[in-house]
């Protein structure tokens, strides 16, 4: 249809109306889809990429529209100089994408912890993802008051003797500092046969990193898998994420078919667009 | 934890509960989200792999997921012997892929339509999708009768003379056979600036087929894109494919960076089945 039979099809008044308001005949009849306003972004978490140098990660991140990323240091590494850090972020802003957080960093002592809190100062981040000892849970409650940087300790399902799940992360965070906390691996906690949909809602002050993702079984034996074909109900997740206003990033973690990701990551990018758009 | 202590942990009755019901350990406590059931499939439109052999488009089919395929006469021609569609059916099913239906096919004539109806009874189909002049649309209704072989018609968006939008095909085949009816594709309709979810509604009975995609605008410069960043309203027009209980496939038909399409196939897949499980 011509513009000029689409005018007198939808009528003077309607015309009139559009040409009133400034709108075109296209933004009149256009209704996209109002995107729901979340305090949560997607991202990525670096050790997604561990077979990619930094160029071909942000292609892909590109190519998937995200643009949160949790920086690993196969990317940045620790002894980075200044102009290493700043054109790292340079090459980041060229893709739109920030690094929000440095880890998930093992430590072993608390010369280690020094340098990871040295680390993420240089780098300029706000957040460290990171795995203590016991014995040093105490000096991290004391470095995130020097630093003023939050402390988000990582689990890993059942083979992990110290942080198996969410729970464990809690009970030994819960009367430090209120800046340590947890990044909440939702899939190894499920892989530990812990709800994951609960206990983000149980832990939801403590948890400053989530990582995203799904698991075939809630065993040991559950294989990380793509976000909509695993055994976490993704959209119970979403309405929790929504419940507790979690301001953080959801980053996902895709480690299923580690050499060549980009299409499932790209299918569990799609999937949380499609369930956060949907619930 | 181990499974010793899991079972005290959970209690007597509940592991007897189990062990009555056949239920491990993982079986009991996984509670892997109730997909719905849906009367529709989702599926891939052949054209989306106008750069790509047979093989490698089964392959990313089989990488994402889907089961259904409108056959192109690019990956099985129009003049194929019985052997030649036989190892085609054979080597889809290999990857757990059905050939639903045979199309798009233009068509200039009488004679070209009766090759498209030989050709669909051959490949064993009942779905042609085809682009008929005005002229033959008796000749169609004559020929679903002869067949009982259903006979989509496809729209192709505002510069198209003959079908632009879902209305202008209704329009032609509302008196013909109810095996006459139409390839709805939601991207050109929404291009020719129609309500492509209303219009879902509207002519859900005449539907047959459905090319699932998203546009960028909604004018005759709306391009192809990824299904969650269109202005189609994708989690409403699902909410109108249960309203309708529409029984066919909604062949995703992937019409950017047609190149290199798999991530943004498998980001669409991903989008569609989030907005299937949280609708």
């Amino acid at each position: 249809m011509d513009s000029r039979r689409a005018f007198f099809k939808k009528g003077v008044a309607g015309a009139i109306a559009g040409s009133l308001l400034g709108l075109s005949e296209n933004e009149l009849h256009a209704k996209p889809m109002a995107k729901k306003e979340d305090p949560f972004h997607l991202g990525i978490a670096g050790f997604s990429f561990v077979n990619f140098k930094l160029d071909e990660s942000l292609a892909m991140m590109k190519k998937v529209n995200v643009h949160y990323l949790c920086i690993k240091d196969f990317h940045l590494p620790f002894n980075s100089t200044a102009e290493e850090i700043a054109a790292f972020h340079a090459k980041l802003k060229e893709s739109d994408i920030t690094g929000y957080a440095v880890g998930p960093i093992y430590t072993k002592n608390p010369k280690e912890i020094d340098a990871a809190f040295e680390y993420a100062k240089r780098v300029g981040v706000k957040l460290i993802v990171g795995i203590p000892n016991y014995d040093d849970l105490k000096y991290v409650d004391q470095k995130v008051k020097e630093y003023d940087i939050r402390y988000a300790i990582h689990n890993h399902g059942p083979e992990d003797k110290l942080y198996p799940n969410a729970a464990s992360i809690y009970d030994r965070v819960k009367e430090l500092d209120a800046r340590v906390g947890i990044c909440f691996d939702i899939g190894h906690n499920r892989r530990d046969n812990q709800d994951s949909v609960a206990d983000l809602g149980k832990y939801a002050k403590r948890i400053f990193d989530l990582h995203l993702k799904n698991v075939t079984a809630a065993s040991k034996d559950g294989k990380a898998c793509e976000l909509g074909r695993g055994v976490i109900d993704i959209p119970a997740f979403v309405k929790m994420l929504r419940k507790i206003k979690y301001p953080g990033v959801c980053s996902l973690e895709y480690e299923k078919d580690m050499k060549d990701p980009l299409a499932g990551i790209a299918e569990s990018v799609g999937y949380f667009n499609g369930v956060c758009d949907a619930v």
